[in-house]
């Protein structure tokens, strides 16, 4: 029974089990149906790890299902035990908020080095005119550096830095003087060891807890962590560190409806208590603080760059085979390679906004 | 008391009651004072209307206004009335829905020609490039066309037509099919009589009676008239109009915060059950129907559009002056500077989202 049900499912997305088109699913273990039929997203992802499925390639296997918009149907009962706690605990909270730090970014620097590419910028890249990677990033810190208007000495507040990449970026090319926050010890260390004569400055905090008054404020990445009870207060927070005629660039990853649930699997694996928002929501938390000032959708840009850091990832894999074993690396491709379908399927969207605190005077034109 | 409470309230936003600074408001008559207190919008709007007081200009009058953000504070009352009302009533059902075409699009379209100019197009132009009304008009339509990548040989539908300017420009510039949808008969007869052997049809009926299902929709000046109660509704219906690859284009007047009120003096003389959506309100409507893959702010644009309509409808007042009199002549002013302050204060702003079925395959690239 399980078995039907699910191979009529892949079925309604143009998949057959075993068959030999691109990303049909082959299954080598049987009990694999049940198991996705009795936990969906999580059962799928684990049995995944275990080595009872494989895709080829497996992107083009979440690209299909997720374009036919199937996932609804594979949300059994168990995935509201997530979504009740989602609306019941804040799960974003300072302390909480930790988690994510301890199970990802954590996982050492030469092992996001070898994936990440040259600046360690761990956020969508802008392709445009890029030949690899690392000009994407580039390109993307560029184009956040000319959205918010970026002038020389400006002081810029970085929510959510990471390795310091687009800090570093931001003093190098437009000498502005940036202030990094990020709740993970190790990449503060990193970017703080990095930062040699630039105007950074790199603080291991909550974004709750940052102070002063900046003439821009930046979130690349940050916002997927801030969870739905804390929207309204983020945007708060930086309405307060903002200048009265600066820019607040909100880059984020988010989703096509509202949801207060987080996918079960990536909450285990990858981002503990991550949450994407969507717009209504994100406009719900500005209105009243900020002016809409510009909306970009760049979805399919991170389709790129996670296939990039997926190659990377498997160019580098004997270096860590060692440390991490082979269901580490399984849990990792499914990682990548899901995150790039959903991307393809424009079931997830990669967004940047662009605020103001009272609108910009003349009007705000848009760079691209 | 009275005089001084709005003269405080004057002076916070830079105002001095018969002070020689640009805007500064000339009181005429002392009732002026009690009266905007007991009837806020509607009383400054009424006694405007009455000779009571003069600004000059009256468009920086409302600038200032409005940047001070005081609008909360000259609300008495009394406006709770119509508040009540859009929340208890559905003021934009068909029948209601034509109020707006007896009281406003019917005033005779000599009338319009002498304002709008060659197209008579009644909505906001994009002036990037344009050395007068004109062009701006059709460089708004010419955008509109970009924006949804129109072909030759395309069917869109355009709902909310006005007299056909939009559908016209389609069919001359880029060989499209355009299907019109309009509640005001004048227009549509308007429309009618000057299509030519273009490809364009004009139907005079709700949007909720459109039917046939078209490469993309178009509503340009629409959504203003459709009411929160119908946002919904409105995006369901178009989507069921639309090629699952087709776009659709939302060009709306819209406000930084969400309400279901409308201004009690715009509701009385200009547009009857008119309502401005906020971003979260298109948001909510949209979620599961579309994906939006752009949005556009354009307000400053209004601010030059509705100038221009101002001088325009001056240097053609004596055509009217006898039709419609003296207190018509200072309504309209009225109605479009206050207009244009709002959009110059960046209190109301202008939007084009870009809207699709199941998101755009490879990613939807913004045109400008």
């Amino acid at each position: 029974m399980a078995r039907r049900v699910i191979s009529d499912l892949f079925g309604k997305a143009g998949l057959t089990v075993n068959g030999d088109g691109p990303g049909d699913p082959k299954i080598h273990d049987k009990r694999f149906y049940s198991r996705v039929l009795a936990q969906g997203s999580l059962g799928l992802g684990e049995s995944y790890m275990d080595g009872w499925w494989d895709a080829d390639p497996l992107d083009e296997f979440f690209t299909k299902l997720l374009r036919a918009r199937l996932e609804q149907r594979l949300k059994p009962l168990k995935t509201l035990l997530p979504y009740l706690k989602a609306v019941f605990v804040n799960l974003q909270t300072p302390r909480k908020a930790h988690a994510v730090a301890d199970v990802h970014y954590d996982l050492g620097s030469d092992f996001f080095v070898d994936m990440l590419g040259r600046r360690l910028i761990y956020t969508c890249g802008y392709w445009d005119g890029a030949r690899d990677l690392n000009e994407a990033q580039e390109n993307k810190c560029d184009l956040v550096c000319r959205k918010v208007g970026l002038k020389q000495g400006d002081t810029v507040l970085d929510l959510g830095c990471g390795w310091g990449g687009f800090a570093m970026f931001a003093a190098e090319r437009y000498g502005a003087s940036v202030t990094g926050v990020n709740i993970s010890d190790s990449q503060v260390a990193y970017a703080d060891k990095n930062r040699g004569d630039l105007p950074v400055r790199f603080v291991c905090e909550d974004w709750r807890k940052a102070d002063g008054v900046y003439d821009h404020v930046v979130a690349i990445g940050l916002f997927e962590h801030v969870g739905y009870r804390n929207y309204r207060r983020c945007m708060e927070d930086v309405s307060e560190r903002l200048n009265d005629d600066g820019l607040f660039l909100l880059h984020t990853v988010g989703r096509n409806t509202s949801t207060v649930a987080v996918d079960p699997w990536i909450n285990r694996y990858v981002f503990p208590n991550g949450m994407l928002p969507s717009i209504k929501q994100i406009a719900h938390a500005a209105e009243g603080v900020f002016v809409v000032e510009d909306f970009h959708s760049l979805g399919p840009h991170y389709d790129r760059t996670l296939m990039a850091w997926h190659e990377n990832f498997s160019m580098n894999w004997h270096k860590h085979r060692e440390q991490f074993g082979e269901r580490f690396r399984r849990m990792w491709s499914y990682y990548l390679l899901s995150c790039a379908g959903g991307f393809r399927a424009r079931s997830i969207q990669l967004w940047q906004f662009v605020l103001s605190k009272r609108g910009v005077a003349q009007g705000y034109v848009a760079v691209r």
